[in-house]
């Protein structure tokens, strides 16, 4: 095998002006416009390997920034250097003696790691050039081999049916109750048994809005709620108390991210440490990985261990820009070789922006189907970055 | 009173090449070079405001990039729209509904948080023009009545004697021997009696340099380790064990900030709800604040009532760049209107990069006097901020 140098890392700020219809809107996000760093490596053979790391708009500048701060530690290095210790350059993103003062793995400069990690595995999986099912199975990974033995029949059993999904595209914040209505009838009709609904801004439109869906789904179908942070310890309680009649499953993100101690749900984690506590502390039930707030792959595996010996289910976040794509990848790794178990287990989906990916998600029948071809899935058409990058681009142009 | 209205914001990149002789090295920063995003606002009459965080190099463009971002929220308003909901502005810095998803208050965004108020509460005290003693008294903040009575007396106890320090100058990880007992010796000679050395690296160097620096300072004065972050806990365990014989009063950062659960000592935290925790779950036994890390004055009046309700010593972290002349304020601060008490408590100091300030700070015997100037004593030397802006200063320029 040749030695392949990685010689160049570009990055670019992508935003897609999603506020101006309210998707994505939450309770502490009120106007998010998607967007992503979106990085791409290239080798001295020509090869290339994308990667992001996904924002919501104002601040994706200071993200690309960073990702230029890293890029001294990655241009020169070949491939081979980098995965043959993998962890050793993990480390070497995250503790450079300079820069690791302004994390350490947390925020902007995290986000920045995972967008250029995403790249590595993206390059390295495409390197490799296996199909899905081998690229899945050649992962020999420690600690996991009670699980392994498995793996060929779940493989199969993926392929068939994919990995159950929920949606969150029914009822975003902002949306008004005609749309949500309309929305949820579109997605029962597509097979959707499980939705998620934003809250936290108003208690009595939070009351309307559970009760209209609760109507709407049934009440075999699963409803979880999403407070995106909104609230004190106290108010939480009080809150979901009187949510507590629509039978959420979950309640996700109460509080603030950084209290372990006040949790007593789930949330999600910037770094394998804040993980590590929330399951030491019992204080979530369900894990939301994320593929571009923790670092990359790297720092999942991780999490998805953990998760595994505090026998805690993982239900990744997804969404965004790209999210979906690149989270698959993390969900078919912890079905097939590490918990091989569907109990209590779905993987978030929302409907949007897929459009300007190369190889975007393919849902059947509500679940995720195996992706076919190789690599990270985040590489975007370069007509789409053109035109939404940041000021520069047509779309941003035309707003302003 | 006419209205000040805030008209500009300038930052710059500032660096101060200290890793050429091992300045502030420790185990998980091996080569800082001293730096800080620094702040300037301006009001429509002329006043100016100054703030900074501090970095150690690299990164510091990041951090650079994100005050930049900041400033569209602080430019346009007047100071009295701030002050008089001082707690909203600062909010309206860390909620903004784009911005805290790269955060929110933590790692990037919350250090170039920290400069932008850090200015504000400059221009708010110069804009006063009281004199340190009235500055002090002035502030009528709740909850704190109980301790308020005895507050004359305090104020010329500390006009007269100061506020305890101790030094972290002498024992970098990279000095040698030979320089460390120098220091040690001059720094005896000066008054000194509280010590703290840099440990994590090297076993066998840290029992000899503890062993060394025990020697010279006798059975009678007090001596701190601090390592960086450097451990897993388990090896902080161990480690920690071999140096007790040299009678550490604390271990500083002994692993990952962000683990609560895994600290059986002290830590630098991030914001107001890590700091929390810490003293819910009786994780630490000195709180260390920091006037750049956390989110300014009002992050850090939060966790000192914290502290004081949970009967846990405030020992703020200082050094850096300007870290000890903002830190004083919030020190003098906490004795006077909240702790009342000199038990176990002190303020850390570090002896370089003070000329290079207009107002530096005042040690005597060991002491940090009151600041006698109006404002937050961190407006910088033109001539110093120009030599060695980074990267077109001319302290940089000999360096390239």
């Amino acid at each position: 095998k040749m030695t392949k140098t990685i010689i160049k890392l570009t990055v670019r700020d992508v935003r897609f002006p999603t506020s101006l219809e309210q998707h994505g809107s939450d309770a502490m996000h009120t106007d998010p416009d998607y967007s992503v760093a979106y990085v791409v490596i290239e080798t001295d053979q020509g090869m290339q390997g994308y990667g992001l790391t996904f924002t919501v708009g104002r601040g994706t500048e200071i993200v690309v920034c960073a990702v230029e701060a890293l890029s001294a530690l990655v241009v020169g290095k070949s491939l081979e250097e980098i995965v043959s210790d993998f962890r050793g350059f993990y480390r070497l993103l995250t503790s450079d003696g300079q820069m690791r003062w302004i994390g350490p793995e947390k925020g902007v400069i995290q986000l920045a790691t995972a967008a250029v990690l995403n790249a590595v595995w993206d390059l390295w999986a495409r390197s490799e050039g296996k199909d899905p099912r081998k690229l899945i199975s050649c992962i020999d990974f420690r600690y996991i081999t009670d699980a392994l033995t498995e793996e060929e029949a779940l493989v199969d059993q993926m392929l068939k049916e994919g990995y159950p999904a929920y949606t969150t595209s029914c009822a975003w914040l902002g949306y008004s109750d005609q749309l949500l209505k309309q929305l949820c009838t579109d997605a029962l009709n597509d097979g959707w048994t499980k939705f998620k609904v934003k809250v936290g801004a108003d208690l009595k439109d939070d009351i309307r809005r559970c009760s209209l869906i609760r109507q709407m789904i049934g009440a075999h179908n699963t409803l979880m709620i999403d407070a995106n942070q909104r609230w004190d310890v106290g108010e939480a309680i009080t809150w979901v108390t009187r949510l507590a009649e629509y039978k959420p499953l979950w309640i996700e993100e109460p509080t603030s991210p950084d209290d372990i101690l006040g949790h007593a749900a789930i949330s999600k984690c910037h770094n394998r440490v804040m993980f590590k506590q929330f399951l030491q502390a019992s204080a979530l039930q369900f894990v939301q990985i994320d593929s571009c707030r923790l670092g990359s792959v790297n720092e999942n595996l991780a999490v998805l261990l953990m998760a595994h010996k505090f026998k805690v289910p993982v239900c990744p976040h997804a969404g965004g820009v790209g999210l979906c794509e690149l989270v698959q990848h993390l969900i078919l790794f912890d079905y097939i070789s590490v918990s091989a178990s569907l109990d209590n287990r779905m993987c978030e989906f929302v409907d949007h922006l897929h459009q300007h990916f190369r190889s975007p998600v393919v849902i059947q029948n509500a679940h995720y189907m195996p992706p076919k071809d190789p690599g990270y899935s985040c590489e975007m058409l370069e007509s789409s970055v053109q035109t939404h990058q940041y000021p520069q681009g047509q779309v941003w142009k035309k707003l302003q």
